[in-house]
């Protein structure tokens, strides 16, 4: 496939020697300088308190680490550690800011992109973005991308909020989540919307149930602090796996714009319906893990964890049963779930379909199964569906489970980009399609702040579970007692 | 897949010596029996009218040239070779009866099925059922099989299925129709009636048309005497593609057995809108091949094959336009075409679905295409689902379309066995199930023969296209005039 360049652009990195940016942010944009994308001028400014002395050397260590060999070309990397620079800045006072705005240069061309990337604790949003409009670095070619969390409830995201829109138009801001740019999402898009074949069943006519997985091996690692402040809900229930939810409830919006598409994302959030007081013993499992094994490895329980309170009661794993209070889904329950130190690393949306209404093949065909489609958003990418098919032979009707793969890999041969690719590439060309705005992020506090006071007025308390298992058997049974059970690829053998 | 035996049986094939016995059936019991699914005991006899010196080396050759080296052991072929036994029995007379009589024995054995395969003229299928009645050789555990063309029209199909049903019980009759054991058919209801996918799309709302493709290659080939006097839609439209038509077109019995399966099929033969004098040159077009080039050799016309008449006015092609006058299919199209000397050998069924309502991807997403669902029976047997998928890479949503394989030979990795072995074993397990009944048979003729008559009131003459193309200019326009196109991959691209 041709890749077009994109604008030239000058991409600003807040937080440019931690985590996420060596991991995910310079070897993205590395394998879109790979590709052509990205034009000669365009420049690079990874941004730290302190000063580094040889960035380009670790630039070049992360590089080496987080893109594969195959694809690390010596004159591309050269060229692509030419375009970058690391300016010593202090969000939080006035030092290296005239620094910066030296090495950015007077920016006399307005088409030139600028994109500041905000990969720093959110409490730092509002302090840079203040500190952008003082110096003149918020001008109307610019763009501001936030990471996740914004905020830790909805009073602290709307003061966020505030900060940010104080000083920067909303169509300037791009509060990304990446699950959004993965292919599998993507391409569960193409799937609803440019095929006439399943969006007449994608309702409650059809659909038995939904599920949204979002599965850790990990622990906390080293964010203990953060962690213990936020847990499961807020860390990935808010954001990520509400976010698939919209993609895959929504009505087919009037064209894949970012208005549009949002408009109807929106509507979902609003649609879901509150887990109360009431309610909340039913419809959802909080969890904390305990000491056990991962892949024959012991680990230790969360509360020897670092930096974690020894009486915490912060969630590590939680399942919710949602309901979706409109005509496209009444009677159709989602069922979520995500944790740390589960037992497999995995994320994926299964799309439950009915059982056929009537059984018109004998009973030596075979065991029938209904259809199913799984939407694997990590590892391995993929979008299966398991449909029905006649064992072929001459011993008449037998039936046999058969997943077909969605994902075409096949027909395409080609590799996956990662998330962080399409979206950093998305801020440059300035199509916020597959960014949360504002009154999104806020619904999605709104809900979610039900469940938490719920929770605290309910004394609900984590419920323990084995590190390497599925989480606290009551989120087994949260399933089980509707007939229904979690999807679990290595028990159905097709 | 395990096989498990049929009853022991003795195979009668009339017409033993023949083309159909010797390219098709010997090799498909001898499958049979190299899948060990035939008991030891099994006897198969082959008629003809004359003695044959050597028969078992004549079918030892036939099955070198008809199954694959590397599947005919040594040992199967000469366990095969031991079963077999050829009788001279004349049909038209008392010749040799008796020696068959003898050669199966006094049949003391109520559980050994007897089958007595019709592979001759259909004119004999009366006088052969008349014998086998007044020489004790139809009792209740004997099945006969007829092969097509039963009858010329509605009047003389009646008075052979009055001979036969003379002698036999209809239960009794298997009348055969290869195309129906065809793994892609069988699993074209797989796909219909085990999955909750497909059957709410089957139907006007979602389907814009269906096409059934019969194409040949051959000419008439030394039947040009039979074939002068028939012509494609008694060959090939009355069985062949008014079966494919009620598989697709059925609603679901009620269960997969041969009283629900063919009560279906027979309320689809009686919703056909007839095609009368008024409507015939609208909505049939006859041709006639003439010479031409076939794969680069120049092949001769129709009118110069042998045994066909100077004048002859009988078609060698048909395409036709279809309605159903039901609840389903009211205002779906059905297109029908076969014919002789054409481009390609190839049967198919395509069902084209409606394209999606309303586009909601920009211009720079790339042309869509609407779903296509397509049932190759020969060559390569397949079933593909053309769906739009996104292309892989971060340059935006880009579509593509993707052809599905849902035979799932990746799945199965099985050698698809010809239709006569799975038909040849339905008639040993007495299942009529993909047999056509008589009220079948005679309402397929009845509608045929309306065509018929409308052609000879008309005075509609075949039109003439070169051998090697894909029939007269009028077929293109047949489609073309209601804003589609016959199907051809080789136009797809995908």
């Amino acid at each position: 496939m041709a890749v077009l360049s994109v604008a030239p652009f000058d991409f600003v990195v807040f937080g440019g020697t931690g985590d996420l940016a060596q991991r995910k942010l310079l070897p993205a944009l590395f394998m879109r300088d790979r590709d052509g994308q990205i034009t000669p001028d365009s420049r690079i400014f990874a941004l730290s308190r302190r000063p580094v002395p040889d960035f380009r050397r670790d630039v070049e260590h992360a590089l080496r680490e987080h893109v594969s060999e195959a694809e690390l070309d010596a004159g591309v990397l050269a060229r692509f550690l030419a375009r970058l620079e690391h300016v010593a800045v202090d969000a939080t006072s006035d030092d290296g800011w005239p620094d910066l705005v030296k090495a950015l240069g007077d920016g006399d061309d307005p088409r030139r992109v600028r994109v500041h990337y905000l990969a720093t604790s959110p409490d730092l949003f509002g302090p840079i973005c203040e500190a952008l409009g003082r110096y003149g670095l918020a001008d109307a070619r610019t763009r501001v991308v936030l990471e996740k969390p914004i905020g830790h409830d909805l009073a602290s995201a709307r003061r966020t909020n505030d900060q940010v829109n104080a000083v920067f138009d909303e169509t300037q801001i791009f509060r990304i989540d990446h699950y959004l740019g993965k292919e599998t999402v993507q391409n569960l898009l193409a799937l609803r919307f440019a095929n006439a074949l399943f969006e007449p069943l994608w309702n409650a006519s059809a659909i038995d149930h939904v599920q949204i997985t979002v599965a850790e091996k990990l622990g906390v690692e080293g964010r203990g602090g953060y962690y213990d402040h936020a847990g499961a809900l807020r860390d990935m229930v808010q954001n990520h796996l509400l976010q698939l939810l919209c993609l895959v409830a929504m009505e087919p919006p009037r064209v894949l714009d970012n208005e549009a598409v949002r408009d109807e994302k929106i509507k979902v959030l609003r649609a879901l319906a509150p887990i109360t007081r009431e309610s909340v013993g039913h419809s959802t499992v909080r969890g904390q893990y305990r000491a056990g094994a991962i892949d024959g490895q012991s680990v230790r329980g969360y509360l020897d964890e670092q930096s974690v309170g020894e009486q915490s009661q912060t969630e590590t794993f939680v399942a919710l049963k949602l309901e979706l209070k409109n005509w496209r889904w009444a009677g159709v329950p989602f069922y979520l779930r995500t944790g740390k130190r589960l037992q497999q690393k995995v994320s994926e949306i299964v799309i439950q379909f009915r059982p056929v209404p009537h059984r018109i093949f004998p009973a030596d065909a075979g065991p029938m199964q209904a259809n199913r489609l799984v939407i694997r958003l990590q590892p391995d990418e993929h979008i299966r569906l398991l449909m029905m098919t006649k064992e072929p032979g001459p011993g008449g009707m037998r039936l046999k489970a058969a997943p077909l793969n969605l994902s075409f890999a096949e027909t395409f041969k080609q590799r996956f980009p990662d998330a962080y690719e399409r979206l950093l590439m998305d801020v440059v060309r300035g199509n916020p399609t597959l960014f949360m705005r504002r009154d999104e992020v806020e619904a999605a506090w709104a809900w979610s702040g039900t469940i938490l006071d719920a929770w605290a007025q309910a004394d609900e308390r984590p419920r323990p579970y084995i590190a390497g298992t599925w989480g606290p058997s009551q989120a087994i049974a949260l399933i089980e007692r509707d007939g229904r059970t979690w999807y679990d690829e290595t028990l159905e053998g097709v």
